[in-house]
């Protein structure tokens, strides 16, 4: 099962290594160029890189999980289904957007009320899911203690703002280069850890569901890394909606089939924080009639503006999410 | 033991914060800026960055260990004093060529000889320590397989050898901005992670020792991780040698005390082959009577003339270090 998940890394890496330069050339040749918005800090350099490069992690993502998975073994297909589908549908309505924007060249891209109803239908869908599998149940467990925590019918409202609040903070995330796609390589590659902590520790119990989603988040750290080639600053690539979409679906879907949501807290904390410090900025706009908290929001732009260097701010949110991983790989053990 | 590891993770990463500022100031006052060779490319506008930064590491790894180490369990020191020792006495032989570098401006530093007599000395009585050691032996694992390849009395020799290898790879990988910091930060991830592993997996079998080398590793990461908030492009400080040699002493130490130095090829690659592609150059030079391999060498350099940027080449090599990390995290999952 070891070997399936780095089976997975190696194929995911390879996949996006392999497609990324074609795909850049294609998506440059159909004028896939992103429009920067004036906002962002001094972005307007990066006019003309094409966009929806998370078209190449998905590519790697869904080798490297169809060949790597444990089908053979009892329930193989159980998580892989929902895992695809989760992030494949969330990216679904990132690329929408993106290919409105960019093809259709109509800066709005999808209507707010269109895509928040693609997201409320795959989320909602989802926590049924897990509501009703057997494997996953409404009970979320509580990091470090050992201790369960039965949410019952609510498990599906709730989950479902959470499934929402994480694929929008991970595409908030998405603004810097080789921002997001640092972060998920990271935090992914502490979900595969978490599973061969339960592997190791449990022995056969649950093993080919345990594996899938090991399988899973090794693909994503793979894929991460291999997009990261084109990625890291100066980008020749962005993911765009459709791959931050992707990262953070797939995302939320492996910490609710682990029943872990709490230690998105950790390992997905600067995702979150992305969401948080934009509310905050929102809030206290709306409270103080004008002023703001940060220089702008999400936080990242806030370093920015204050003299920060894209590969600084990476560098710095690298830093924070390996310490809080380690954090979240210790919690497991803790309690095993 | 999992709180006392990420204890030590917090500590150290605290103390590197918090004493970077002061230590900057502290090492300018004194003149300390190295002087930059001619031989690197374009680097000399760092001509003045104060070296020896290698400190803040040292205390954070210092105070995270010995405030976190499970003391009053059964063989607390056994680990704990050959780790510090190690890592520390490497670090007193990059020190002193630093000292006589940046304070005594005698750009020679030390003599080869007295470099290497130093390193001679502490690699040859780790091993005979650990040759001796109920606790580790003459036998090493053989990664994925489970099995052991006891070296007998060999292992002094092949092991001093090591110890001096792996201290001078990380020596030659510390040449860019914030390169040899990530590396270390990944690769000191990796070994805590195996140590919690081995705790999950055995229980209490020797978890006193297990837990000093987790501590021990992830005050690494820590220290690794503050020291990169000022290290990172573009750099206020360097490590010098004396940090190299302080990460390389502790990551050759932790990987024998575990007997899994085979995993060194796999989280502390990417320093072997700055060491390798450095020997290649040398003997090709030799052989051809003026012919090279790369560019220039270590490898780091070579991609900085084919045009790469200081952070393209750290996020690469943090990239190949992430994912032969996992790979020997699998590993030792694979035979527990």
């Amino acid at each position: 099962m070891f070997y399936r998940m780095i089976g997975a890394a190696l194929i995911a890496l390879a996949v996006a290594l392999l497609l990324g330069p074609g795909l850049i050339r294609y998506l440059k040749k159909l004028h896939f160029g992103q429009t920067i918005y004036e906002l962002g800090p001094s972005h307007q350099q990066k006019q003309g890189t094409p966009v929806m490069g998370g078209l190449m992690m998905a590519a790697g993502m869904l080798a490297a999980s169809l060949i790597c998975h444990p089908i053979p073994w009892a329930g193989g297909w159980d998580f892989l289904i929902p895992l695809l589908a989760v992030s494949f549908l969330s990216m679904a309505v990132g690329f929408a957007d993106d290919y409105i924007k960019a093809v259709k060249k109509r800066h709005e891209g999808l209507k707010p009320l269109q895509k928040i109803a693609g997201q409320v239908i795959v989320a909602l869908g989802f926590s049924v899911y897990c509501y009703l599998s057997p494997k996953v149940g409404s009970s979320i467990q509580i990091p470090f203690t050992g201790l369960e925590w039965d949410l019952g019918v609510f498990y599906i409202p709730l989950m479902t703002l959470l499934v929402i609040f994480i694929v929008n903070s991970s595409n908030l995330q998405d603004g810097l280069d080789g921002l997001l796609s640092t972060v998920a390589s990271i935090s992914s590659a502490s979900w595969a850890i978490i599973c061969m902590i339960l592997l190791v520790s449990s022995g056969a119990v649950d093993a080919g569901d345990t594996t899938t989603i090991g399988v899973f988040a090794m693909s994503m750290t793979g894929a991460c890394i291999g997009y990261l080639r084109f990625n890291r600053y100066p980008a020749k690539i962005f993911m765009g909606d459709t791959g931050s979409m992707l990262l953070g679906g797939g995302t939320v879907a492996m910490a609710m089939l682990l029943r872990q949501p709490f230690l998105l807290l950790l390992s997905f904390f600067t995702p979150i924080m992305s969401s948080v410090s934009v509310i905050m900025q929102r809030y206290y706009f709306k409270l103080t009639h004008g002023k703001r908290i940060f220089l702008m929001s999400p936080i990242h732009h806030h370093f920015e503006k204050k003299g920060y260097s894209e590969t600084q701010i990476v560098s710095m949110y690298a830093g924070i999410t390996l310490i809080l991983s380690l954090i979240a790989v210790a919690a497991v053990c803790a309690v095993q």
